[in-house]
């Protein structure tokens, strides 16, 4: 049984993402100086391009005093038949932690238990811890708390998940609405229920986008077509036509309600300007909190 | 209106010029020491690849304390469908400051526009000031002044372009010589002509190759084909075939003229490697004033 | 005539040799500390991928205190028309050195010839020193001294090349076994039979496996198909079958032989699960000590 802390799930910091938002907020604040992580080496990796994942993470690693290595999949051999477990193990005895954006969830699980070192999730087909950790404090810093509902419009993809899941660890309310055969994972709803039982979060999971934002003070949407089914994206963008945020929608959120989306976006998609560069929009706030929230990951798992 | 300075033309720093010269020649010469802008970031975004201006920048940002990153156009969403306000709004909240080479000088006007910290033209279409101001440096240690005249040979690029502003802004005498069909931007040239109107500098534009090169201490050429005009290949070997720097043109210079390039080079094409491979070539002298002058125009901008 | 050392082939450090992996045994020790290198910046230049090479090195100059630069082919203008000549040059005023993996040793001879800076081997056609470098270390951390003889079994290649060398300059026995057309480079087996009379080293080169695995306490061996030969895929799988390091193979070596590998390896083609995960196999060791030897090599040519 290994002792290193992984976060390829929300789930994995269940009773800790409390304690990591308050250091998230601390280096906002510019409360914890020096160099923490100095000495440290951070591998990571990109199966898929990304700008946000690779330049926060990478700021992240320099301002906390430690470096990191950007290895693309086609600079890596692991993506290019070198097993996942050779690649483990030669990189524990070269880094101290390991980030990884991945095709495949799966991939970060066997990477994980062949690893000695930390694995975080920089994005896989069903999670994206870091990004719902940044969301939670950029919620508590413009709404105080987590009392009002967070209404998530759009694709049940990975970024759903995890929203789904930490709303649910912290004891927010959550709607979210898709067509019907784009919901979340049964498996993260039925952990996410089962959480809730304790936090007293309440979680609604409809195809009635009327439902979900109805009284909500969050409303987050993300893109209709993500990376890897492009093949798809005609029957996507008809699908999801009802479900575009725009101004009609946005009036039946609560008055100071907030719009979320975690970037990139297409406008006239999933959203409208007049939504996402309009006053309510809180999604530049959101991308800068990767920065802070990714800070507190690695000085949580690597100091 | 924000209060960051940029560097997208030579026009942006036309008063500072002699200044940051003065700080190219101080860190050249080991007079600034310390570590001026630790944990200060600059990304570095390269829509085409590049050895020099990739190299000095890292380099130089290290020498200088702080972080650099690397993000070609494959690891970037700006190129690739993301808005280019997106992506200045959201890098202004990670680093310090982007530099950035494009093929498109209106897509580094609007990320400009967009961001809040300082954007350097690392080369587009319109401009290279950093290559320009590594020029001046070079002619300075060279030469001691800015008195003799300038002669650009070939192309009415990016290169040419840059040069002739800064030579009207130091007051040196240029000669332009370029096919008919190549001659700088008229716009650039208006411009300045205007500036020259004060300080002295005289211009001339021509496409008579032994009229510019005659009496220079300075002949100077670039690439026919740039990255972008591949497709045109033959017809430009055809239509600069009288502009080759070779010993006989370089005989109507002045006896001591230097010969310059901002590399790469195609020996055979635009200069014979008895020119740039002699006595007279300064060309890994200006390759390396890149260094010097950029960390000038990083510590300028960002400390 | 300059006065920078390179390491190019093993032939270059000769004599060095225990110098440096003295320094390797205490980097891995943690017996020197501070950053010796801080200030100096190694351009990483890699015209084929790899994993551990980029990674071994980039951390290796973290932790020296210095900077690296990961430069890929495509980032690179030298392997697109651009003259090594001027690269070399170029590089030699940015940087304190360069690590080049590139597809013709001639290349990295080039380019060392006109650089005036140290110039490391991280791989080419004809050798693969700091692999060498590593896997001394590890035969003295498993065995503690040189006496047994290591028996390299397929391919003569690049790794079995610099372990011809290194087992001469050493004075440990070889036995090389390999299919008629695939024996390591004649003119390196010369030079390895001249330097082992005066080192006591004997070298045995055959197409018998068995005479090269009897009784010996190393037995290597390597990738099949590398990177370059892809073409030849089935051809050579068959050439190669009989020279499998399997356990019925295993079993002619001493007791307590040691199995080893420079990674990636294809499990069932020159090595099967059942020895490489096996306990004789030591190869995650060769490759973290790809770290500690390089950390020496780059500590001996720029300190």
């Amino acid at each position: 049984m290994k002792s290193k802390k992984d976060i390829l799930s929300i789930l994995d910091i269940k009773d800790e993402i409390p304690k990591i938002l308050d250091l998230a907020i601390k280096f906002k604040n510019g409360e914890i100086g020096g160099k923490p992580l100095e000495g440290k080496s951070l591998a990571m990796i990109f199966q898929k391009s990304s700008t946000r994942t690779r330049v926060s993470f990478e700021v992240g690693m320099y301002e906390l005093g430690g470096n990191s290595l950007f290895l693309s999949g086609s600079d890596l051999q692991m993506f290019r038949g070198e097993s996942i477990s050779d690649t483990a193990k030669v990189l524990s005895r070269y880094v101290d932690g390991i980030m990884i954006r991945a095709s495949n969830h799966q991939d970060i699980v066997e990477l994980s238990s062949e690893a000695d070192i930390p694995v975080i999730n920089g994005l896989t087909d069903l999670e994206h811890p870091c990004q719902a950790l940044a969301d939670m404090q950029t919620i508590l810093e413009k709404k105080g708390n987590f009392n009002g509902k967070l209404a998530y419009v759009g694709d049940g993809n990975n970024v759903c998940n995890s929203l789904l899941l930490i709303s649910a660890c912290v004891g927010m309310d959550i709607s979210i609405a898709t067509p019907k055969n784009y919901q979340p994972s049964e498996d993260i709803i039925s952990k996410a229920e089962n959480i809730s039982k304790k936090t007293g979060s309440k979680i609604q999971i409809t195809d009635i986008v009327e439902d979900a934002v109805f009284g909500a003070d969050k409303v987050y949407t993300d893109v209709w077509v993500s990376m890897g089914n492009e093949e798809e994206k005609e029957k996507r963008r008809n699908d999801f036509l009802k479900y575009q945020v725009n101004s009609k929608l946005m009036k039946l959120a609560a008055k100071d309600a907030i719009f979320m989306h975690c970037l990139p976006a297409i406008r006239g998609e999933e959203v409208v300007t007049e939504v996402i560069d309009g006053s309510q929009s809180v999604v530049i706030d959101q991308a800068e909190n990767r920065l802070h929230a990714q800070k507190a990951v690695l000085y949580y798992l690597l100091k």
